[in-house]
């Protein structure tokens, strides 16, 4: 994600607090109450600009979903996009992912996705990728369900399928190319904005669901 | 493998009883005495003309090597080629790998290779896949080391890398483009003919190590 310096994002996400929830530990083992109902809350970690949560919450009315995203001069661009559809079933949080446990309950998730995380290239910085075993044992902490990961970058695919196999998560689905599936189903998923832009330079997409083993 | 009838296959194999074991089965516990040493085992399944074995067998004399053949009308080619090397760490056999466990005996292998194995498309025939778990809990119950599967087929490696995860079977190395890896020293690898040949047409080959899981 490249980031700009967006003016005033603070006060802009402010002004939208339906949607953006700005004391979201205040929440913690209370976000069916704040949605209103008991439906399964699925929470997008690094939304970006927010296309595909918008599209997920519009697809799906009987599911809530939360997106995650730290830069504030990110969330302000799905924030202004997403409030004027006036969906009852997403809420953005400006946090960082390493907060997840003071900001949910064990179990009031029931699925994370992934989508084109930032892949740290550098060894140093393994820690700070999404699928380290330390983001592995959070979601597990707040996760009954599953983590669906899409990405291009093939490093950190790699990094990922080792990590949550070492860390005893059982591989649901798998594809090394899924837009070029056999199964035509496989092939109506909701995309993001990145993965459009490298589809149509005809990358390769990634795809793995994993379920935490007993 | 795109096998031609070969004349007088069996006969020709016949001849070289040094190299190729006829009566495998005798073996079963006594492989190590056949060698007349105590090096490890390494054993690859499907090995076709005999490219990898022979050049593994030559760079590593410390390693006993065993090719696993079903067709005679291909192991003959790799009997023929191998055998004017005189080498004392090489065995054949011309068997089908369901036959596993009634040549070795629990730990007698050190390694199993499956290099460019059949990847039978249709999921009718996912059994005789050489991941498919009936294949894993044969290699599990005659190895205690790490089975290395190299293939450009992204169908089987897909199923392979679920079928090794749900099988409790540990990533210890992972590659989705085996020769276009960072790390210089991992492209030192011995290629098969099947992969010179996919290479020199640019395709990926993938790559994974897995031991089992305690």
């Amino acid at each position: 994600m490249r980031r700009r310096n967006v003016k005033n994002a603070k006060g802009r996400i402010e002004k939208h607090q339906e949607l953006v929830i700005l004391n979201p530990k205040d929440y913690k083992g209370r976000w069916h109450e704040l949605f209103g109902n008991s439906n399964p809350i699925y929470l997008e970690i690094g939304m970006g600009k927010g296309k595909f949560l918008k599209e997920h919450a519009l697809t799906n009315p009987n599911i809530n979903y939360i997106g995650v995203e730290k830069f504030d001069s990110v969330i302000v661009q799905a924030v202004e996009k997403i409030y004027p559809l006036e969906l009852s079933n997403i809420k953005l949080i400006n946090i960082d992912a390493e907060e997840l446990l003071d900001i949910f309950e064990s179990n009031e998730l029931s699925k994370i996705f992934l989508n084109f995380s930032d892949p740290w290239p550098k060894n140093r910085h393994a820690k700070r990728r999404l699928t380290h075993k330390l983001f592995l044992d959070r979601y597990n902490a707040v996760l009954n369900g599953s983590i669906e990961m899409k990405t291009d970058n093939r490093e950190l695919f790699e990094f990922s399928l080792i990590s949550f196999n070492q860390d005893n998560w059982n591989f649901e689905k798998l594809s090394l190319d899924l837009h070029n599936q056999e199964n035509e189903e496989e092939n109506k998923i909701i995309t993001t904005e990145y993965e459009e832009k490298f589809m149509n330079k005809g990358n390769n997409i990634y795809f793995v669901e994993v379920t935490k083993k007993d």
